[in-house]
């Protein structure tokens, strides 16, 4: 594009201009360094410690929850003052004094009041008649603003209601003030023309709780119905509206948005509407050569700002806690240089684009001016953005300069704004970031203004290929719905899969599969009267025939190579990997999963069995013990014998495979008695393990009736173990049948055995409530409640109910009910009638001393049960005690943090817990004494992942496996140690000194 | 001693010698480095190639056993030309040619030919005619000879009768026909007179089949009855008679038996007697003083042969197996050093005894004989003395430099002298060697005959130091009978204990000692007169008090650190240890354990303690799951609840305190319920453990009626869990009651059950016979067979009954049978009346078609059951199928090793099993097909030791735990995995890219 010499001639310029603004800067420090405030002090300090920067940054993030002297100097001691924390002397002494003594009150006021004027740099009041002024205000250093309102996340349709609101109040009171305001040609004037003095910037996911990229015309169509009003308002009075683009969760769905509303007649003429660019972005190339295109398209220019993108952390993680394909540059050059690149192509299009450039990055905006120049544009042609509270010396430089400089200023209460503080100090006191290099590293400025490094990016980790044990094991992806692709994938298979309804089932015995004369036919529950399957049931008498089978093929098995056994799980996953879309579309209609579960429910099958491989290598092979010489002494593990897996119908594919997989691997002959609900999903199952290579001998598939065969292989002689997921009741019952050692039995059964659970989340006084909803929400009512993970008792310490219970009815209120095949269900019916009729039993006619809070809509057909939730006010109330596997909730509340954990623990049940706290001492608390097999600190308590959260629990829940964790596999497994003595006439080989 | 000067002349002088030597003997190879054979080119190999060399030796080891052309085929297949293995084209195509083929037979006469005349460079011909022409043949060279008979090891009375008639009968033909010997003065006469022309070595121990250092009284008691004789006779024939020097533990019997011998009044004036120093042991100071005080006293001069010593692997393996000081120096330099002065003292004190220097470096022999010269002594004042077969050389320029040269010269046959063989192969390719340094790796001849270099020993490595983790685990030492003073504190200990009886055995409940109603007595079962203890048996309503205890106290034990817990368990090893000779003297008398079992069970107790405090810290801590930022996963482990510990009497402290401890450190209350045989024993226990801190109200003891106590325990809700070991019956029952979830009760009841066993021992027709016979007297007769691991069942392979079941029947008819407490028991007494009862009516009225092949006598009192041999033909006999619990045998015949595993592996239980083969194919294959929980190569199969053989089977043995072994913990804990999210408001602390 550009040759070299024209390249170094830009570079110069920018160096130049660059020195030229920094000398102007000089003893302008920006108001957050300036050593006239005591945070600035702290600021230092957390540059120089990084776990003491953790820490400042939680409590601040907690602070505005705090509602007591006493919870804060609690607070400060916990999070600022661990006893091996080194702390400069006048830090400590002041935190001592805030949180001890007779003075307690008083310091943690003066805290609180530190904290929020450190805010209050960032953010402006809530107020709209002090926020009006200061925006004002800003004319009088010749700069103007966009405004935006800081919202939690909104987590029910009234919420989202509300936020709208706010937005039109906004509008309506800036652009009254506006009208007594001075036209300022710098500020209100630009190359294409006047400009609006009201800019508002609106945060488009607080404009609806359910979006999802899954269900992208939904959420589109949503968002559309609550912003063009606001719109329409907008234009009306004549105020400029900017779309902020926040997580890459709602980028497409945000672009879309804009589309159609740039488009739209109402709006097609109208120049003052406004988009986002970030260029940390991997795809921000095609979002420019986009926005050109629907500029021409549409014949009327509008604004795109260009930033580098403030969800760095987020996206990161995210992707890899998912498995997707990171979105954003790991490599921070990339991101500078693709910030640079964009520049260019804005300003050769600035006639259809009006660009503003939004960093505080003095060599990105020199770049940009620079060029800007070089193209031989006015300076009115462009526009520079900051934000309120940052970078003051150089917004002042610049509007001195001449040039538009627009301040992007949230208006908001402390509470919501806490998360925009937080990021606003990362960004203050990033290793890499420009403010921190220039201010606090004293790196030197001709430096700062060389052009960026696009060094590599992070290389894709392949770890799960096949054998692969030199690194951690990594969770297959989940599907990206992001994808557009993916989307209509996933359609396209609900449509493929519904074609071959009705699925026969058969029984396969030695691999030939049987029909016999009793049949049952599977309806969806979606909708009763759609046919999935026909599965015949097996008697006991093939279910002796497949003992038999199962008996004599074990001696070979088990003395297979592991390796040998192991690479026929790992081509397994790769089967399941490559039809997932179809495994899952199954899923939909035969248990009526929604399609993130249904998906999340394959992905689980998968990486149980490159899980199982990987263990299975790493903890049955051989492993010498002791370190004595001439003697060797191996220890391994080898299978037990025939196995029956009793599999449940609510992870259909997920735990059937867990188990199965688990016993083949460990080299034990499966019998399979699927759950009769979701046979055709076991069949599908059982010809995929086929595929891969399993001989037909070792796996019998044999769906009948629990009672009939289940009993009748449990108690036989001829198995040696047994798995079961399943409901206590018939846990148990196995349990005592596995117990009695019959004549002729080989070896004593072992159970592996994982019932129920009555699992509670505690929210704490200081939880942050918008995490906390979340996990709640998703934890009740996700897959309709039909999961023993799932959160059935909700523990409210001390006064947050005041907060939290209107939200979460709301959020009920407006949870969206479907079938499980549409991609917008967030609740989707129960199994069958009998699970229908069983809760909606319970809900007319809950025990006495159980009030209903709430209680939704149902729609039909399909067997759905609304959401219900309860109040009790006794502990031992039966609403805590039972298991009911439903979209079922009971609350109660709790005086105190200790209180709720007592409350959580009672009862027979010990599965999974959540715990929703920023309290360390609280949650130090928790991890002691909340005793589950699974607990969770900050998330909700459903969605364990193979590897990663190790599952099972104890008490009446289980007898203390944990699937897709270490160990498991020793579960179908006996040991076995080899010892050699390896001296031979006075001669050991490996004797040395 | 000497100052520099005399030191640096010394030295000059040695080279001086040693280089004339040296120049000498070029051209003159040893014959074994001689190019004309071709094993030379083995040989070199063997130098190259350490595992080819293993392979090689062990080749070498198993070839006299073979008998066939296809075994030595088969086994040359699979000892050297294994795919892998890299090998010169000449010898691989020489070794393939032997293997395979039609020309097999020829070749593998080649092969034995080759190796046969490889021995017999080292070993005289068995033929009295042969043997005494080589010996005279060696005149013609100017060297004399000691003769020896190389013996297998003795195991029975009449081996060891054979093997002193050997003796005799070779003073006998070796005195008449040196009858007509002329005399040559350089061989025949010393400065101290005229020599026998007859000298023979003895090699000590196999004069005596029990030989014990425990029994060090008995021991050189029973060897001074057999060698009195022989030493009369040699006297009478003016024979020469050497005793030499084995393994460290002959070595105090020896030199006691020595001393007796040499003041014995028939021979006290006899000068023609010699013994042996080992200058490797870091004790051979010592025993030069001894003998130099001893000669004094005598008032008669005798020879002592200094040697550096030929058992170093195996002392060194001896001692760390079983935890010993080292009794050699680890450092070569320090062997030869020592060689030195140990040089200077005898050739000071030639008077007093005659010196003989023994060995192939030019370094050391120089160093003596100019030392000697420098003192004034005539050449005939010493001898020289080397290996027949090795370093010719030398020898032939020493005598013809004037000295006495006396050759080793071992006689016999080639199987039993196999090991000799080996022995100086391995010395020929030793690294440090002086042959293979000089001749292979040609290291300069002036390096070779520098003084040694006495560097440092190994650091005793203190592994297990409370907390150590950082290295492998160690046993605590067994008690080193090689000790006097270890031997007189045993005996002390015995008698301090019984001072003692009758002991008071309390139940005690929350630290608080009850006596009940009833009480029982024990006596001895070494004399059923000797009232050893009184027990007060619990009754249901004392159960039930324990029980609330242990469930009231259980959640703050469950939570207390985990490092308190293990510090606790640290503690009880070290007051065990301390107390670790009454611990095992009161096994002797109340369940008749003899010395070395009880101290083994006591040790065992030690090591359960230290092995399940280290592997509590790395397996129940918590481990990270996954790497993923924003989460942190912790696994950990914790208590389950109330514990009842039903332990055995047959190692009545050791299982004991492995099941209470690794209930305890995880974290459970316990509730022991001891076998009442050994209720004092556990007395003893549970007061240590409240010495070690453990607190009372965790450790319930119960002593009392398993059908009362032990199923109440069992049955009842507030158990959780259950650890037994005993029989099949019980434990059966136990499983069973426990599979009954009963009201009220927490937890899902497990079961770590340790049942019996009827475990083979195949001995296959290439084995190592003395091994075989040696394993299989100890894992049968081992605490009379009362262990659940003890062999009972001995398969016999092809046509190897031949020459095994003579060996072993003679065998049992010495088996020294005693008293628990006396040192010399080699078979004590049954564990009371009725075992003794119903073991003697098996002997009586066997079931059909078992044939008595051996029966014992028996002494009285005590409840002595003799060693009884049972000999069947079908595989399925009853015999061969129920666990008897005593010192009785059943063995069968099978065709070959294939039938042997069969019918190893019939029957239904798989605990352990043991094969004694030298065949590479037919391990592996015992390896892969014989099932059981604790399988053992060419070792006895009782004496599994804590952390080297976790122990542990399965079928109607066990429910495959492994105490003493990785993740037996586990089996009383339960995983808790606690998640935290930790990124809050878009702020993760732990992203690293």
């Amino acid at each position: 594009m550009a040759d070299t010499n024209d390249i170094d001639q830009l570079n110069s310029q920018i160096m130049e201009l660059g020195e030229k603004y920094w000398q102007q800067m000089q003893g302008e420090m920006p108001s957050l360094f300036d050593r006239q405030y005591w945070q600035a002090q702290i600021l230092d300090w957390l540059m120089n410690d990084e776990s003491f920067k953790v820490d400042a940054f939680r409590f601040v993030d907690v602070l505005p929850a705090l509602q007591s002297s006493t919870a804060i100097a609690s607070h400060v001691r916990d999070y600022l003052l661990a006893s091996d924390r080194k702390l400069p002397v006048l830090i400590r002494s002041a935190l001592t004094m805030a949180a001890g003594g007779i003075s307690s009150p008083v310091a943690t006021r003066a805290i609180r009041a530190n904290v929020s004027s450190m805010a209050r740099r960032f953010i402006c009041e809530n107020d709209s008649t002090r926020a009006v002024k200061v925006l004002r205000e800003l004319a009088a250093e010749n700069l103007t603003f966009t405004a935006d309102i800081l919202g939690e996340a909104t987590t029910s349709d009234a919420e989202s209601d509300r936020y709208l609101q706010k937005y039109l109040d906004l509008i309506r009171a800036l652009s009254q003030a506006a009208e007594t305001w001075p036209t300022i040609p710098i500020l209100h004037h630009a190359a294409s023309g006047p400009l609006p003095k009201v800019n508002i910037s609106v945060k488009i996911s607080a404009l609806d709780p359910w979006l999802d990229p899954a269900d992208h015309q939904g959420s589109v169509a949503r968002l559309k119905a609550r912003l063009m009003p606001l719109l329409r308002q907008a234009r009306k009075h004549q105020v400029f509206i900017n779309f902020d683009l926040e997580q890459w969760a709602c980028h497409d769905i945000t672009y879309d948005l804009f589309e159609q509303v740039a488009l739209h007649p109402d709006l097609i003429d109208w120049p003052h509407l406004g988009l986002v660019i970030q260029s940390y972005l991997k795809k921000s190339d095609d979002d420019c050569r986009r926005l050109l295109k629907l500029s021409k398209r549409r014949g009327t220019p509008f604004t795109v700002r260009l930033v580098k993108g403030a969800y760095w952390d987020y996206e990161v993680v995210h992707a890899r806690q998912n498995g997707f394909n990171c979105p954003v540059f790991t490599n921070k050059g990339r991101t500078d240089a693709c910030y640079e690149q964009l520049t260019d192509i804005l300003l050769v299009n600035h006639e259809l684009i009006t660009p503003a450039f939004a960093s505080h990055n003095l060599r990105s905006l020199a770049h940009a001016l620079v060029t800007a120049k070089n193209k031989g544009l006015p300076k009115d042609s462009l526009e520079v953005q900051m934000l309120y509270g940052m970078a003051e010396p150089q917004r002042r430089i610049l509007a001195r300069d001449g040039y538009r400089v627009r301040i992007y200023a949230p208006i908001g209460e402390l509470l919501p704004g806490m998360a925009y503080l937080v990021r606003r100090l990362l960004e203050n006191t990033s290793n890499s970031g420009f403010l921190r290099q220039s201010y606090h590293e004293g790196v030197a400025i001709s430096t700062m203004l060389t052009p960026p490094l696009a060094g590599p990016e992070l290389a894709d980790k392949r770890r799960n290929r096949p054998g692969a044990q030199d690194c951690p094991f990594t969770n297959v992806s989940l599907l990206d719905f992001n994808e557009q692709s993916v989307r209509s994938s996933f359609a396209t298979a609900l449509e493929t899969v519904k074609a071959t309804f009705p699925l026969q089932v058969p029984v396969v015995i030695g691999g030939k599969a049987i029909s016999s004369g009793k049949k049952t036919q599977r309806f969806s529950p979606n909708d009763p009267a759609l046919l999935v399957a026909q599965t015949n049931m097996a008697t006991t008498a093939m279910a002796q025939e497949a003992l038999d089978i199962a008996e004599k093929s074990f001696p070979a098995w088990r003395d297979q190579p592991l390796e040998k056994r192991a690479a026929f799980l790992e081509a397994l996953a790769d089967i399941l990997e490559n039809d997932r879309l179809q495994l899952a579309a199954l899923q939909a209609y035969e248990v009526g999963k929604p399609w993130r579960e249904a998906d999340g429910d394959v992905a689980e099958a998968i990486d149980f069995c490159r899980y199982y491989a990987r263990q299975a290598r790493q903890e049955l092979g051989p492993t010498r013990q002791g370190d004595m010489a001439g003697e060797e002494n191996l220890l391994h593990y080898e299978g037990r014998g025939p196995t029956v897996v009793i599999a449940p119908w609510n992870f259909p594919l997920a735990i059937l495979c867990g188990m199965t997989s688990a016993a083949l691997v460990t080299g034990n002959t499966v019998l399979i008695k699927p759950a009769t609900a979701s046979a055709a999903i076991a069949h599908d199952f059982y010809r995929r393990l086929m595929q891969a290579g399993f001989p037909p001998e070792v796996v019998q598939f044999l769906p009948g009736a629990g009672k009939e065969i289940g009993s009748y292989l449990v108690e036989h002689r001829q198995i040696s173990q047994i798995a079961f997921t399943g409901s206590k009741e018939v846990g148990l019952a196995i349990i005592e049948k596995a117990g009695r050692t019959v004549p002729g039995q080989r070896e004593i059964k072992r159970v592996v055995c994982e019932m129920g659970g009555k699992n509670a989340v505690i929210v704490d006084d200081d939880a942050d409530l918008d995490a906390a909803l979340k996990g709640v929400m998703q934890s009740t009512f996700g897959y309709a409640g039909q999961k023993c993970s799932a959160c059935s008792r909700l523990i409210l310490v001390g006064d947050i109910h005041k907060k939290f219970v209107p939200r979460l009815l709301a959020a009920c209120e407006s949870l969206p009910m479907a079938a499980a095949t549409d991609p917008g269900c967030r609740l989707g019916p129960v199994i069958d009638q009998t699970a229908h009729e069983r809760l909606g039993q319970l809900i007319t006619d809950p025990p006495a001393g159980a009030k209903l809070l709430f209680l939704g809509n149902t729609p039909t057909p399909g067997f759905f049960i609304p959401p219900a939730i309860f109040e009790v006010k006794e502990a031992g109330h039966p609403m805590l005690q039972q298991e009911f596997f439903g979209p079922i909730l009971t609350l109660i509340r709790a005086k105190n943090f200790q209180a709720a954990l007592d409350i959580a623990n009672e009862g027979e049940f010990a599965l999974t817990g959540a715990v929703f706290s920023r309290s360390p001492r609280n949650m130090d608390t928790a991890r002691n004494q909340f005793k589950v097999g699974n607990l969770y600190i900050n998330r909700g308590c459903t969605g364990a992942l193979v590897g990663r959260q190790p599952f099972g629990g104890f008490g009446m829940s289980g007898i203390g496996t944990k699937a897709g964790g270490p160990g498991y596999l020793l579960n179908f497994a006996h040991p076995r140690c080899i010892t050699e003595n390896t001296m031979r006439s006075g001669f050991t080989p490996d004797l040395q000194m």
